[in-house]
């Protein structure tokens, strides 16, 4: 009458799966199921480690708010939301390539100008940022909307520290112009370590890594017809791009912020000459 | 400069474990890893599944209080606990089977006399459980302790109601006697739905799967130069005996409650003949 458990519990838990209405969810639960199970056997967690392991996913649920994700610096610490970005990704070649979105696109953007400042406290180096959205056969994307998000000078987002920062510093929601060109001023952003003061933080110590990520710009560069790319510009030169603490890092997105000593450039930007430039294009793949 | 990490974010993460002071940690964060990583590649998930499980795993954290252990019980459902108890126990044969020890060995048992009723309410069917505890060799343990927990007859630890129920009601840390024997009153357990209003509700709704554990009593048995055992005994007949909702039940943990009507035995345990009679050996491995 009962059953026998003990050589196949993960038979057991994949056939009570049977039922699920939706496939791909049973084909996620099963999958999760066998690969979790696999980790089981493999190293036997003791009822302490097991005690623990339960009590730190507790721990990371609890310190979430509106404001903070722990969990998605958990899954960005062990590389996981790197690897879901970058498989799910599928760019074609000549697009641009996507990295992950990190905990802190949590707030709507406000809508700006081009041209408009981020840094609305004035805090960093400024900076001009310019380029345009494109097709991969280069056609210009008009009213591309660029979703633009960074930490100020310190390193710190708008979110973190509401006390200096005014809500929406460092983000601006911008539509690319007639001929797909989009700039924005800000300031250089800094390297910045991820939240030390929750579970994450006490995983990355037990672990002797350091939590720092290199300065980048955060982008979510979407048109119509085109698949939406969610990635960063790197700082080329900035600390910490061969050892990013969420795995973030791709080649191809790093990037001169150069100092530019052209007064008739500055003018159209409106900035003192000289000033720091950082100038790319976006690429999206055609639906 | 930048390091390449598309083709190998896995090599990348374990990587960065090397300076982990622990060696046991960094054995099980590499595997977690590693398994975590090949279910990526595997399933492939969206941004958006992404998305869900990292809201998921959120609410699961935000559900649990000091009387309720969501985590515990996503383990549970998901087989894991079962595993990790049963890999981990290693149990000589002859000795009592473990089980999962679930989500409600959260606050302490009271220390109660042999014989005394753990049913304060009197909600139920009475009955007595009675037994021994036992070395492998069949040598009593005087002094063994015996925690017990159980659901009341309506299927509600105490935790979870505790606007019908007392403190402790259902719970119970007995002593054996200098033979090694145990005796207790409480009331014939029922089967019960796990907490469903949570988001492990949620994901046995969407996976078509009931929520019911069969009727049960929760034991740990502890004596000195011995190994702890954490286990149930399972009621024979009850329903979801084949299909628990946690995948814990072992054949060799069900026991008859049989009527008894034996008026020395009632005088013995003080309880109106005929009554409820479950009775059996609790048997510890010695270290």
């Amino acid at each position: 009458m009962t059953t026998e458990f003990t050589t196949d519990i993960t038979g057991a838990v994949v056939d009570s799966l049977e039922d699920t209405a939706d496939p791909r969810l049973r084909e996620l639960l099963s999958s999760l199921t066998r690969h979790l199970h696999d980790f089981v056997r493999e190293t036997e967690p003791t009822m302490r480690e097991w005690e623990r392991a339960i009590g730190f996913l507790t721990v990371t649920g609890q310190m979430c708010t509106d404001t903070r994700q722990e969990f998605i610096l958990l899954s960005d610490v062990l590389g996981i939301s790197m690897l879901v970005e970058t498989l799910g990704g599928h760019r074609a070649p000549g697009a641009t390539e996507s990295t992950v979105l990190g905990p802190f696109h949590m707030t709507e953007s406000p809508v700006r100008e081009l041209g408009a400042d981020i840094d609305l406290v004035g805090s960093g180096e400024p900076c001009v940022v310019s380029g345009r959205v494109l097709s991969r056969d280069g056609t210009p994307l008009p009213g591309a909307v660029l979703d633009v998000w960074q930490a100020d000078a310190e390193g710190y987002y708008d979110v973190q520290r509401p006390d200096v920062q005014p809500p929406g510093n460092g983000r601006g929601l911008f539509t690319a112009d007639a001929e797909g060109r989009f700039w924005f001023r800000t300031c250089v952003p800094s390297p910045y370590p991820i939240p030390t003061d929750g579970p994450v933080g006490d995983l990355l110590r037990a672990t002797g890594r350091h939590p720092y990520r290199p300065a980048h710009i955060h982008f979510i560069a979407s048109a119509e017809g085109h698949v939406p790319v969610t990635t960063h510009i790197f700082v080329a030169g900035s600390p910490y791009l061969d050892s990013d603490a969420v795995f973030a890092v791709k080649e191809s997105l790093v990037h001169d912020f150069a100092e530019t000593d052209d007064p008739s450039l500055a003018r159209e930007f409106g900035i003192p000459s000289p000033f720091r430039h950082a100038r790319f294009d976006l690429v999206l793949e055609s639906r």
